[in-house]
């Protein structure tokens, strides 16, 4: 049993699959990345990019609110400016071709943290952290097996963009903000178990 | 009879009329921009554009005191921060030459929507979608009239940039915070009509 | 005697000493700044860069305190925050190089006001400014004695970048912060003097 109902965890699905194929293209059209093999497409992005996102977004929102400590402050304006924080970040990272590596991974990581200090908390770090690393190894595994490549003046990371984890732990934090929020208007929790 | 003291507003009128020529400014130096007709001018711009961005931000502030709901907490640090935010995003445009179009409009768009985040209200939304279709359109009217262009790369949308509307948007916004502002330290009304 | 415990005014030179060779690493790398004459050096700086910024923090912080009316509001994420938006703007002017300097000054400008906006205070802006004043006026005083330079298309205030001010000012104001940060957890004042 889910602790989100399940029509929001469906919402949180599309709320990242709907969003996230923009910020795909963002980076297809500065050729941050491309793909080298594509059956499904959904606008630049093939198929299993949104699902990834959509899905990654339901199961860090529920991750948090398993992790206890939902603060009743959080409200829907958090969660609002938080999705737009993640993707004004993506649209930024596609600034990044030809930069120093210094440049791209202060920049992100310093925002990364400015929107934590905003909107997040210990727990919500946490799942910005799982969001880092699994987001960052899932890119490193399908580049590595010839899926897409990031351009050579930003594959300096296990073959993926160096601030890519940054970027990923904002996603995680803002993700865990959307559970919180799903879950604080939902006073009797749908399972005490989890 | 206007909500706002007519002090106050002709002191929104010269915050509009002394900033907005640096933006032009920034526009015209990196070529987003070009005037090709100009009769009087102050620095890069015509007497015209000060004038327009003055009396509108005085304007959308009279609009928001009369919405209503002007909120007690609002305080002149929200203003000084939205100003400041906007003057940034309007100078971040000037870096968005020959970058692909759903990057500036993800970028101005995300950051717009963080801004009204922060310090925005509902009636706060609505002045913002009011300065971004009359400050669209009327940039869009003289763009067509052959008074000044957009750079081609950034003319996509009705001959002007397609970022422009989220620029206004934070515009409309944060006028709207101004009023609040101006009104909240004048507790007794000018006039109860409206 | 410092208001501040030894300890403390230790640990803010250290992070001011650890962070600040990143930034100077960018500055470096997008040729914004080069250094003409260096013996010890640690990554890209010259030692006496780090030990710089390091003393600077403590020597703001510090004064900051000692200004009064510490609030008692300000917490450890307003300092994590505030450091993070400080080497954010610092990759920030990365990207600046060969742009019109009025794009430059306001997005910086705008941006410094921004953090001022969110986590600063009346006595932070002193420190701001005084950080603005002595960071500028040491910077140009070097570029003058032929230490370091920077590039010739950023260097139109005395030598130096004309958006350096802000960033400094913005240095400053995150120091105050830390100065209150470090003064709030320990209430009884180290020294009643000062």
């Amino acid at each position: 049993m889910t602790q989100l109902p399940a029509l929001r965890l469906l919402g949180l699905v599309l709320l990242g699959a709907v969003i996230s194929p923009l910020g795909d293209h963002i980076h297809v059209a500065t050729g941050t990345t491309a793909y080298d093999e594509m059956w499904l497409r959904i606008g630049d992005s093939p198929l299993w990019f949104p699902l990834f996102v959509g899905i990654s977004t339901a199961a860090l929102a529920e991750t948090r609110v398993r992790l206890g400590g939902v603060r009743a402050a959080v409200s829907t304006r958090w969660a609002v400016g938080g999705v737009a924080a993640v993707m004004a970040m993506y649209a930024a990272t596609g600034l990044l071709r030809g930069q120093p590596t210094a440049l791209g991974v202060t920049l992100i990581a310093g925002l990364a943290i400015v929107v934590w200090s905003v909107i997040g908390d210990g727990r919500g770090a946490v799942c910005g952290v799982v969001a880092a690393v699994t987001g960052t190894a899932t890119e490193a595994i399908l580049s590595e097996a010839g899926v897409f490549h990031y351009a050579s003046d930003s594959d300096g990371l296990l073959g993926v963009a160096p601030w890519l984890p940054f970027l990923y732990f904002t996603f995680g934090v803002v993700a865990a903000v959307l559970g919180e929020v799903s879950r604080s208007r939902n006073d009797q929790p749908v399972s005490s178990g989890g």
